[in-house]
């Protein structure tokens, strides 16, 4: 399994079907959906997206039921993306190496463009085809309880509270849980019910979401300490600027890198309820997260 | 027809299921709860509930089976409010005679409460019973149509736009369509589709909702300039003030009158197609609302 060529894979499959699913630059009001897109088609590696169709393909062998659904959670991630950048947020002037939303459009309409890209992932989501377990219900309440008050819209409240204070390692957990692993479970748990999981199988997804957010968290964290603005591609030593709790500093870098290991190991593990050959690419995935440098 | 006792039943059945829906203050993480419940329930007249409320009565004589919807308005309603109050869009203080949501909160906090809502919104949808014509799916692609960035949101950055230049009736008119007559659209069909309308009474709905929805933003402007800080609960002269083009400024007083007389007859004569007892309630809704003074 070549995830260069995966993930290659599914940016051109995710960014095709959103270019057809987004309205376009002339249609008006055109400076909203130019802010839209700007954001949207920012580059980045398209993780959520790729999760989720490749959950898809570890349940039925084929990613297609999960198209639609790959793109609401996309356009979803960068709505948050937005909203978190902004100055009464995480004032952030830099993202994926380009200025920020706001700075490029201002606040009004950034704030705007974020509440029509949320507004865009339900209308998407509405187009995940139905089978015999799963229907437009189940799609609309999974990703609103994953993103709503109690998760990851709660994470960035808890993230804003926790500004400049100490924070204990169950606090930063639920933030974490809130700011990324509600949107990665999302992520596959939609994938695995449009292509119509079993129990045990969405289950077994589950637990892969949960091991995989968190340890993606994890090394988000050491990444803001280790690495370089260049190959980051945002500011680094950000958080530890303003004073934000981190996994490394809260329990030490080792252990924090072999927390991000031991979540990895049990997410895979998750996984053996699916064919081999189904679960390749998932697997691919999750080593691929647990050693990036950027 | 009492139009009082109507619009207080219509706020007592809303507001008991609001609260059942929402999240309570002592949920975590309770700012964000506090902050969310805050701006629900601030008053108010729950104009947009009713009418989907009266909408499903005038299809099947019941208004149960929209209840969820009318919630589901209301919520996402309120969001529009707190992100216009914002700073950086209308920079208001005061909202039904209290402080706005970021005074109270913060504005970090505010964005993320209409965030919050804006989620929940769909997750009350989900919750709308299917029937034999319609189902989630439906009301989910009407409620994301009706608010997404061609319509409510793309009003609000067509208002942004607009201040300080003057601006043609066609272009205010785009910008009333988007801000406050999409969501009383999606009021009415909303309702409407929950009682499973055939195409014939949805069409009626729509042709009532678009009237109204135009002549409400027309009255709102007419007080705007006519009326009182304390009657109204908000400033006033407001939108002159900002140089923002109103219907009485570009077509005069008495046209702005005669016009949203015309669009409410307009939208009465609509309701033909229901039988008189069980469009009492939308007409005389049409009536208060052409004939208020707050």
């Amino acid at each position: 399994m070549d995830i260069k060529e995966l993930i290659s894979n599914g940016v051109k499959l995710t960014e095709a079907q959103l270019d057809k699913l987004l309205p376009g630059e002339d249609v008006a009001p055109t400076t909203l959906h130019k802010a839209m897109r700007y954001s949207v088609f920012a580059g980045g590696k398209r993780i959520r997206p790729l999760l989720c169709l490749e959950a898809a393909r570890a349940v039925c062998g084929d990613t297609t039921p999960a198209l639609n659904a790959a793109c609401a959670l996309e356009v979803l991630h960068t709505y948050t993306l937005i909203h978190d950048d902004l100055p009464s947020m995480d004032n952030d002037d830099l993202r994926r190496g380009r200025p920020t939303n706001h700075k490029v459009f201002g606040e009004g309409v950034a704030i705007l463009a974020g509440d029509a890209l949320l507004t865009e992932a339900f209308a998407m989501l509405a187009q995940v085809p139905a089978n015999e377990l799963y229907n437009v219900r189940d799609y609309v309440a999974e990703l609103a309880y994953q993103t709503g008050s109690r998760t990851l819209v709660g994470g960035q409240v808890l993230d804003l509270e926790g500004e400049g204070r100490s924070l204990s390692v169950d606090e930063l957990r639920a933030i974490h849980n809130g700011k990324t692993t509600a949107l990665i479970m999302a992520a596959v748990r939609l994938g695995g019910m449009a292509a119509a999981a079993s129990p045990e199988q969405l289950a077994a997804l589950s637990t892969y979401g949960r091991c995989l957010g968190l340890a993606f968290q994890i090394i988000d964290d050491i990444l803001d300490i280790t690495s370089t603005p260049e190959v980051l591609g945002k500011s680094i030593g950000k958080d530890a600027a303003v004073a934000k709790a981190t996994y490394p500093a809260l329990v030490g870098m080792d252990a924090a890198r072999a927390e991000a290991k031991a979540l990895t190991e049990e997410g895979r593990a998750a996984l053996d309820v699916f064919p081999a050959e189904r679960r390749a690419a998932l697997l691919a995935i999750s080593d691929y997260l647990l050693n990036r440098d950027y």
